[in-house]
């Protein structure tokens, strides 16, 4: 089934074992998982996916898991790739696609790392593993935690977004809410893990959330036809699912499946918090600390992302950018992008229509580009944004039943 | 593509010409498509879905739309269908299944139905539609009239959820919020509609919703390999999800797909709203008005549906039953299903749990059947029941940001 060969440090290639429970590199550098990608050209064609299921797991020969039955899937990814035309025409352009990630398992596209690194910790034998999270991350881990029986520890800042404390209570994870932001969460982890016997499935710092997320790249070109379009904008948080996406098209090019040409990646932020976009104008090979990160976009408030060096290098490379729209454009984006496409997106994927708009203002993006908005996931884990636009004067359905059910 | 030869009312038999608008029967009876299914099977069979698109429209040659290019989708159906052996262990039966329509766009099955119906708009040229919904179904229209360009009138209950209240007004459909319960809502449609000029695409009024939620009927046979289930639990509010499934069992039979054996259709209400449960226990044929219906499973409120008595003979002719459960039980069994599943399911989806605990504790049920839960939605739709199970403390998002964007 898979064909990986080993792992590799990003930073310093140092060569690691596959098969056993490995974390970062010596040399701090996140891991990446390699494959003998001559040896799936033997017996993996693009026709072989016509048999193949309709999730994620339909690319498990480039995927880390060796023996199926430790696969812990709920259904993820293989998400709609919506031509957006009337969108398009609003916005001025003529080949515009919306990639929406909302309909996945737990409502992001999270979902898809979690699924993968889950399934090789069943693989692995570990049993407790522990993530700091914006949000939807930690709803990610609670589900399959609860999907695999593997118990999982969330530590999310106190001001998450309720869907996702909710989410995570009812899937019975145990959740910490911490007076920060997800760099506390982190910190928080790394001083008790080794007491607690916690494996940390935080973004980067082990090897298998990114390979799940990068099957979102194996998507693009699979529902394109195997052509990479010219531009993708992508809310760029931890920026793992752009490393990821970036990492899949280098694959499918061995792989023999798709040319040389990549899409210009255009890693989108938020003025509240914009390590990526501040690094990328001064050049800078990584982020530093964003103080004060704040925005209505929960996902992307992350201050300084691991994978910093990956996702500028990605950018850099591909030819792409990095932007930052406020949240009252973000807000504005993502109702425009409701009201135009019947995707209710997630103030994240709101972020990429904005950012869309002063690309091609500028002229960096052209009316005639192939252009994919990634929308990392669904508008309804985000009410709370969303209700300072269309405040609800009635009545909740919560208050009306306050005294039917006791909270416990 | 479709093979539709014409509509068959499901009360007087009369026939009616497709491809024109039709609403109900001179009778009162709603309207069902048939279609020329010897003439499907000769360029149609089950392999040729390996080359179909990963949608309930991989079905299209038995859907009504006949012109491919007016199909509106946002990516509905072919939803996970997921083995639940953790949950099975805990509740004593050993081969437990959870379809889950939460991961449809717009969160619920919902969606099927509205890309159905909204597609078959656009062929009849329609620009104005208007529902009466519990809330789901007011939310699908929305975005499938945001997507076509159509026009939509949603009228709710003043107490609907948020979620359905925020997604509504965030796709730019008119929303009127209605005091009382979604016959109330139906009721003032039918007072306005011919002055509006609105289409009715209130559950029933029209022939299509039903088709596109036939697909989940199509869906559970493919996923099982073309042999039925032992039994299905079906949260039942209007129930045409279940009408839908039934009539997608003879077609299926029809085309050679499947046997004659059929899955007993269980009806699941609650003890606040329970006219199908009243009617099946009194050998009734129809339902008679529920007075006073409340519940937190706000699909489940609808105190006299209209397909009511296709609803119940299907129950009786499958050897089914119908079964009301509490809200105290549902919330328990939806917490309970989270966390032995991974999958957050809509109260709904729960009360189909805290059935089957029931008839497994009668008898009705044995723990040898292939039994499949249905979950139509979303959890994260209903965070104001969940919210009383899981209250949270701490300031919300909404607070902290009250200052930094002022309300419209």
């Amino acid at each position: 089934m898979s064909h990986v060969s080993h792992l590799e440090c990003s930073v310093c290639g140092q060569r690691r074992e596959a098969g056993v429970v490995q974390t970062l590199c010596d040399c701090g550098g996140p891991l990446l998982v390699r494959y003998d990608i001559e040896k799936a050209k033997a017996s993996w064609n693009r026709d072989s996916l016509a048999k193949a299921p309709p999730s994620m797991w339909r690319y498990a020969p480039l995927l880390p898991v060796k023996d199926p039955k430790h696969i812990v899937s709920l259904g993820e990814g293989l998400t709609p790739m919506i031509k957006a035309d009337r969108l398009a025409a609003r916005v001025g352009v003529n080949d515009l696609w919306v990639k929406d990630e909302g309909v996945n398992p737990t409502g992001s596209f999270k979902a898809r790392g979690m699924s993968c690194a889950i399934s090789m910790c069943v693989e692995l034998g570990l049993s407790k593993v522990a993530v700091a999270s914006a949000g939807n991350a930690g709803s990610a881990l609670a589900a399959y935690g609860a999907a695999s029986g593997i118990e999982a520890h969330i530590f999310v800042p106190r001001d998450v977004p309720r869907s996702n404390y909710t989410e995570c209570r009812a899937y019975g994870a145990h959740v910490t809410l911490v007076d920060g932001l997800i760099s506390d969460c982190g910190r928080i982890i790394s001083e008790r893990k080794q007491a607690e016997g916690w494996f940390d499935i935080s973004g980067l710092k082990e090897p298998y959330r990114i390979e799940g997320k990068k099957t979102m790249g194996y998507e693009i070109a699979e529902q394109f036809g195997w052509t990479l379009p010219g531009a993708i904008l992508y809310p760029t948080g931890g920026g793992v699912g752009l490393i990821g996406m970036w990492k899949a098209f280098d694959e499918l090019e061995k792989l023999g499946w798709v040319s040389s040409q990549r899409p210009k990646m255009i890693a989108v932020q938020t003025t509240g918090c914009q390590p990526v976009v501040r690094a990328f104008e001064r050049g800078d090979a990584k982020t530093t600390y964003w103080d004060g990160a704040h925005t209505v976009a929960a996902g992307l408030r992350v201050p300084k992302p691991l994978g910093d060096a990956l996702t500028l290098s990605a950018v850099r490379e591909s030819g792409g950018t990095a932007i930052a729209v406020s949240d009252e454009e973000l807000l504005d984006a993502s109702v425009e992008l409701a009201s135009a496409t019947g995707i209710f997106a997630a103030p994240e994927g709101g972020a990429c229509l904005a950012a869309l708009n002063k690309l091609l203002a500028s002229g960096f993006l052209k009316p005639d580009e192939r252009i994919v908005l990634y929308n990392t996931g669904t508008g309804l884990k985000y009410l709370e944004a969303f209700s300072t636009r269309f405040p609800q004067s009635n009545r909740s359905e919560q208050d009306k039943l306050g005294g039917l059910i006791t909270p416990r």
